[in-house]
């Protein structure tokens, strides 16, 4: 029998802005210890016994950041399938798909593991312990939950309320899902006992959630299958990915796998777990993976303090000084700071509502923006130019393009480019550089092993990312 | 009878860190009009009936930066002369070299007006008759303070107890200069009545000053007068300034003014005054000249906020957002940011002695130098890189100079740029560029009527601002 992790990675966490970003989103913030939310899933799903593959449902525009991503895991050398979004639909239009090419791959009989990319679960022997008693479960024909044992009265998560009077060897048969209590109903679930925190983590065989699908969610089963139908498949030589067509992925409804199914069924179990679990829902949650000083500052980066105690803050490239505060949240990008009481972390997404009703990018990108064949980081913008730091990974390359607006000055600080420059072409060292006419075609590639780190100077009437030809592109971006 | 008002541009401000540096002291920092201390203290000295001269004492290395000030001011036309320190040494040494070259130029009957540059006075007509006031004071003999009635019992200022039983026509006689009080001290003066704040604010006829100061602190006064015959004077087409020579400046007492004399003379009147005056001493007064919203806050700059009430916000360039806070000041400024309580603004100034401590350069330096010729801002150090935006102001040049390490890449942006680039000299228009090899000699110069605004890419293994052979040097500094 196949176990096959999913790995959920919807959602950009914006509770956690400015590092989250809706195209650098929660799953992708790096914590202290220099790996990431999707990282650390992708790693602890792949060292689970009998895994030989991961898929992955993203956003389309994350799939070559993702890539990246799994690929600087050491250690971590399970195949790699993904399903692309168009944009976010709900948790039950990604299971359904994901159900649908794993019974096609792997027959009804495999189990699918569903994963959020963005949890973290730090006690790893407990989690695999659970996964066994689960896939047991399942293969008994259960749709199984991952019940995670409450330690304090959480208002912000459901519950799963169990019935006692039906264990079933490696779990208990789930009595009802509840909504997100009050704090005193809370502390009566706690009090009660039988209740645990719905972690959005599930077990199915696939052949049993295509069952209960077509029974209780026909809908979102037909429109799941024809969306598959009209997709295009890609197979790389590390991977094999469903591009999903958004007209035909628009017409699976819109609803979480819990409202189309697991409140439904009958069939429904859970395996309590105390897995050291954490949605990293808020900054609280962040600051609690850095240790406290002996003024209980969680500090991390360059930060001095003075009368000042039990704070948090978060500073990537600058200095941060904190006087006579208390309990407060500081976190510092190159863009944007944010400053709000430990009291109100929640209320961080209303800046991020703020932001996308005012239009500003600073909801949607960081100065440093991801590009299939590296980045680039906006240094400076100011009337008829800009500057653009530019990294190239080895042996990858920009599309063949032109602009009409601009011109632009390339200079190599290191590592090497190969350069088509109108009808010529170059090998440019470090501290070499050349110049791109408006109307001139042009190509950056780096031929070499390590990355290529080029500066940019834009100049022109129009500097918009919009004024691009492309005529050739590896990223089949020519089009678009 | 000349009246000469003496500028006294010293001292950091560091409780207005970080937009404070100590090349770029509290003087310069621009207020929401637009303005900055130096020019309005100018402008103000300016337009007093009778004045055609200021004389400004400042450290030298702020001689270029505070000609510019001057120079951007709309309608103030009086002749400008510069004592030039090499170091601070506090009031009294200021004072006595002002006094003694004010005899040299003026006569023992003139009369010199003494301001700190960093002061605010918001009534400028109530100051034109204090100044009135205690000219004729001065002429009288008598060694004038500005007394500001206070509005409520300020901790942190000197206060001045003058004699109701000596009225002098324009002011009254002082009975003593008493320290800082503590709460219930300062209550009790307003209670009292007969108590003035001490501004740092005098008028003197400059014969009666020296008189007194050989009475009272004659070593002052003999070291300043052997400092200024040791000095280099120097005439330019808009100024004449007065060099000190460092070792003899050095042998000046290390004393204040009050201390040296007006504590010991008994010829101390006071010209109490109500002129709008404010030293500017902490964010909170910063805070006061921008309106509160109808939350309170009071926000410059991109700001968002959310459930917070009572803020002041500085934000220079980038997007700040507050979240469930009270009765915080944040600045922020392009390398470092503060977040403070308003209750501690004083205590900023201990951060700018950990910075110090720790030999920080942000107590120091901005992301942008003033240099003579105009500035540069580095936007970006990385390994064997360095970036810059270099400004240079019309008609200005660099030296002639030679790198040993460094190469530089060139890229005009806006304005017209004459290069001296080894053997040749060739006139870059924008968006042209040149390189210059390490090892090579030369210039850059803006020959134009607007700002040369130019993108400087350095490589090489040493990028350190001293890896500089300077040939010749309009500024002087060719041997520096």
């Amino acid at each position: 029998m196949d176990l096959v992790p999913v790995i959920l990675s919807g959602g950009v966490g914006s509770r956690l802005w400015p590092v989250s970003r809706e195209m650098h989103p929660k799953p992708f913030i790096q914590l202290p210890d220099g790996q990431n939310l999707i990282q650390k899933t992708f790693l602890r799903a792949c060292r689970l016994p009998g895994v030989s593959e991961i898929l992955t449902v993203t956003n389309r525009e994350l799939f070559f950041k993702t890539q990246d991503e799994y690929k600087a895991i050491e250690g971590a050398d399970c195949a790699q399938s993904f399903i692309l979004e168009p944009f976010g639909r709900n948790t039950a239009a990604a299971i359904a798909i994901g159900a649908l090419k794993l019974a096609e791959s792997h027959g009804p009989e495999a189990q699918m593991l569903v994963l959020a990319a963005d949890h973290l679960i730090q006690a790893e022997d407990a989690f695999a312990d659970a996964v066994a008693k689960a896939s047991q479960l399942a293969a008994d024909g259960w749709l199984v939950t991952f019940g995670i044992l409450p330690h304090y009265p959480e208002t912000g998560f459901g519950y799963i309320q169990t019935r006692s009077d039906t264990a079933l060897g490696h779990g208990l048969k789930v009595e009802r899902f509840v909504e997100k209590p009050d704090l005193a109903t809370a502390e009566g679930y706690l009090a009660a006992g039988g209740y645990y925190w719905n972690s959005g983590m599930f077990c199915f065989r696939v052949g049993t959630l295509l069952e209960q699908l077509g029974q209780h969610a026909p809908e979102v089963l037909e429109a799941a299958a024809a969306a598959i139908e009209r997709s295009d498949i890609s197979t790389g030589k590390r991977h094999r990915s469903l591009n999903l067509d958004p007209a035909h992925f628009a017409k699976v409804p819109d609803i979480s796998i819990d409202y189309a199914l697991m409140e439904r069924s009958d069939r429904v179990a859970t395996v309590p777990c105390d897995i050291g679990w954490s949605d990293i829902g808020s900054w609280i949650a962040m600051s609690e993976l850095t240790a406290p000083d002996n003024d209980g500052n969680r500090l991390e980066g360059e930060v001095l303090t003075h009368a000042s105690t039990n704070n948090f803050v978060h500073s990537c490239e600058r200095l941060t000084a904190l006087v006579g505060v208390q309990d407060l949240v500081v976190v510092d990008t190159p863009d944007a700071v944010l400053v709000a009481h430990k009291d109100h972390t929640q209320d961080v997404r209303h800046i991020v509502k703020q932001l996308k009703s005012h239009g500003h990018s600073a909801h949607l990108l960081h100065r440093t923006v991801n590009r299939p064949w590296g980045s680039y980081t906006t240094l400076e913008e100011g009337d008829r130019f800009k500057i653009k730091r530019i990294v190239v990974k080895p042996k990858a390359s920009l599309s063949l393009q032109m602009h009409h607006h601009r011109s632009e000055h390339w200079i190599v600080v290191s590592g090497m480019a190969r350069v088509v420059n109108d009808d010529r072409e170059l090998m440019l060292n470090s501290n070499e550089s050349t110049f791109i006419s408006a109307g001139h075609r042009h190509r950056l590639e780096n031929p070499g092993v390590i990355d290529l780190v080029l500066i940019e100077v834009q100049s022109g009437d129009y500097l918009g990312e919009d004024d691009i030809v492309r005529f050739e592109d590896v990223y089949g971006r020519a089009t678009s």
